[in-house]
């Protein structure tokens, strides 16, 4: 046993050390436009070697957008890899140097249109741990005014207005899929209900 | 305005069907031994043509499963591409024509040694929605029995046991980071407090 999880009881065989693989070597196998992708041979504690195979991510931020009425602004976007559209809040990924805060106003203004006053971080998720070492920064965003969208050429977005209730339903029939949207959800419901805090800062757009 | 998502106010410059993308060609660009990554050239309804680029993956299964004394079973396992042990629900990929329950139930066992006498399944996730067709399914199980685990060579793996409490404690600090479980964690409390439904199926296994 050399548990050294806090507050976890179980069967700790190996322990957070013990768990640990280190990188022998690597190799990019392809670079696309997008998907940076690569396979590295590993040893673990005891000697075993494996493959890894991932993708190399930029990170991206996602933004919950809401409107002073409590409505918030979601969009829907075609997902090609699943062939459907789907129910998203405004996302994207971040661009080499850019801030996170900036690159959420960014994203938020160009897709939608809305620029906010105030801005609060809720937290990072890791969407594929298997295989993609890609973050998604969740941020909130009140205090919105509807400015002009600039949606670059072939980018095919559709804006929606929904309440909470709205999108709590979709998401207990099992309708609302996309795994960003229902941890934005989540932590809506936890931050109104008082459970969970956000910190809020000013917009830095003008 | 061609605007046809029902419920959804907002800016439909497209409506869903102006926003499909259509294969004109794609190939495999490269294929490891669990990534099977794809570019496809595609079309939109104006005639702009770009490249998709994404990953063909089996699906998978994870489950959340509650012990009599209301408590989860958890996993910790080092995650490579993030160089980090994640905490998790146990998931696993679904073999070639395995049915996804028998697939929750094969996970279960092996990685955790748990045996459950009663299963529903909460809803599916797209994780990686734009770059990956992986779907996860989640399940639920409860009456749980200790059994043996199975872990494969190479399959480092501890198991965690920790309240419901707990496990919000971490989400609302942003320290439960791994998506899958945080939907789980989310479907449990919605389901707990009465608001979202499971319909329990018995186990398959004897």
């Amino acid at each position: 046993m050399a548990g050294d999880a806090p507050g976890c009881a179980g069967t700790h065989l190996f322990g957070d050390e013990g768990l640990i693989e280190r990188k022998l070597s690597g190799e990019q196998v392809w670079r696309g436009r997008f998907l940076d992708v690569r396979c590295d041979t590993i040893v673990q504690r005891d000697g075993h070697t494996a493959t890894r195979e991932y993708i190399v991510h930029p990170g991206a931020v996602m933004v919950v957008p809401l409107l002073d009425d409590g409505r918030l602004v979601l969009e829907r976007q075609f997902r090609y890899p699943l062939g459907r559209v789907l129910l998203e809040f405004p996302a994207g990924k971040i661009d080499p140097g850019e801030s996170i805060q900036v690159c959420a106003e960014r994203e938020l203004a160009e897709e939608t249109g809305y620029l906010a006053s105030e801005w609060a971080r809720a937290c990072a998720i890791h969407n594929a741990c298997a295989y993609s070492d890609e973050a998604i920064e969740i941020w909130f965003a009140r205090g919105l005014r509807l400015g002009e969208r600039r949606l670059d050429a072939g980018e095919l977005i559709d804006v929606c207005l929904m309440t909470e209730a709205e999108l709590d339903a979709l998401a207990g029939r099992g309708e609302l899929t996309d795994v960003k949207t229902l941890v934005g959800l989540q932590w809506l419901q936890k931050w109104r209900g008082g459970e969970w805090t956000l910190d809020w800062v000013a917009g830095r757009q003008p």
